[in-house]
């Protein structure tokens, strides 16, 4: 029976989130939905990418918290647009959440929209919300057995950044044993150590972005 | 609809709780329900725990983990009596699952029992699962801004350890900032900055473990 409900819902779901897409791919937009445990810098993260991208992408930013937006007027502040939206009680992002914040974001001047969820390693890997690409961080500071703690988020990135890099003298996280865990439950992720703070790491990053977008509106045209 | 539904589940499962706790009180135990981001440090701190206890009062642990037994593990290493809960793709831990594990642990045996749950700042703060107490870790790694952000759990912990004070030098983290921001959701938290590796600070909280601990089963016998 509970599996019934949930199947139902997650069927509600990704009907929405096509309709998403199908907005996505209307508005040549390349769409990452970012996932990590609170605290893992993934406002940090979009900060130091649109840095790094000096225009070359526009970027905007759907943001999921919780409460407050703090994320959102950091963001705001650097020039990005970006929608906040606030869950209350709700542990991740689902499609709907998501399609509510579209109409307020210029989606026809972005080219890659980064979708912020809530912090959170578990839940927010079972929801599609019309993204490309799912793409997730681990920071040095949590632990290199977390890919086989929280499988399912690891297995579902295309990418997982391991940041805070600057600080792994500090800690016992083992780079080589992170990197062998991931595999293990996720034998295609693209692993890039970086720094979000000092940007250490982002010409990988920056490079799979450009790439993977100029990919994707290709295809699109050739469909 | 969607609200009664959830209603509902919360008031199954706290007749279970209820049912956890006359077994708690039976058996003697203090009972903490332990939360946090994942990688925040629980095992680690439950470690340390025991060490500074030095056997005054004897602890047990139940550990909650979406997959793995790692952590129960190092606890049954250092001869602390645990048991294993997996969770699947759950990412709290309800009453009920707590008692499907109680049988399997000698609760007689046991002062202190720790229930560490899923890595999460969302939803385990919403169960109750038989505890005396809640008490929360933040590591300074996750940023001093986390108590506006994730608010019911701040709320609802009665103490707030802020781990990892090691690393702070490395870190934008401010201390009177976090205090103040969690003071401001939830005003009668007990702030206590520790490092579970370096056993800084713990002092206090083995002070107010043992306190608790005498208080509790006083006022048990006398009601």
């Amino acid at each position: 029976m509970k599996i019934k409900v949930l199947d139902n819902i997650l069927k509600a779901n990704n009907k929405i989130a096509d309709a998403n897409r199908e907005l996505f791919i209307k508005n040549g937009n390349f769409v990452i939905n970012l996932m990590s445990a609170p605290g893992s810098g993934k406002t940090t993260l979009i900060e130091q990418t649109h840095k790094s991208l000096d225009s070359a992408l526009k970027i905007g930013v759907v943001e999921g918290d919780i409460e407050t937006s703090r994320d959102a007027e950091r963001l705001d502040r650097l020039g990005i647009p970006v929608i906040q939206l606030n869950t209350g009680h709700e542990c991740h992002l689902d499609a709907n959440m998501v399609s509510t914040a579209l109409p307020h974001i210029d989606l026809a001047a972005i080219d890659i929209l980064f979708i912020e969820n809530v912090g959170n390693l578990v839940c927010p890997a079972e929801f599609i919300i019309g993204e490309d690409a799912k793409v997730m961080i681990l920071s040095v500071t949590e632990g290199d057995e977390k890919p086989l703690k929280y499988p399912l988020m690891f297995h579902e990135s295309k990418v997982c950044l391991i940041n805070k890099i600057d600080l792994i003298e500090h800690t016992n996280f083992n780079l080589e044993e992170a990197k062998s865990n991931a595999k293990s439950v996720s034998p295609h992720i693209n692993l890039m150590p970086v720094s979000a703070t000092t940007g250490k790491g982002f010409d990988v990053w920056v490079d799979w972005l450009k790439s993977s977008f100029e990919k994707e509106i290709k295809s699109r045209k050739e469909n």
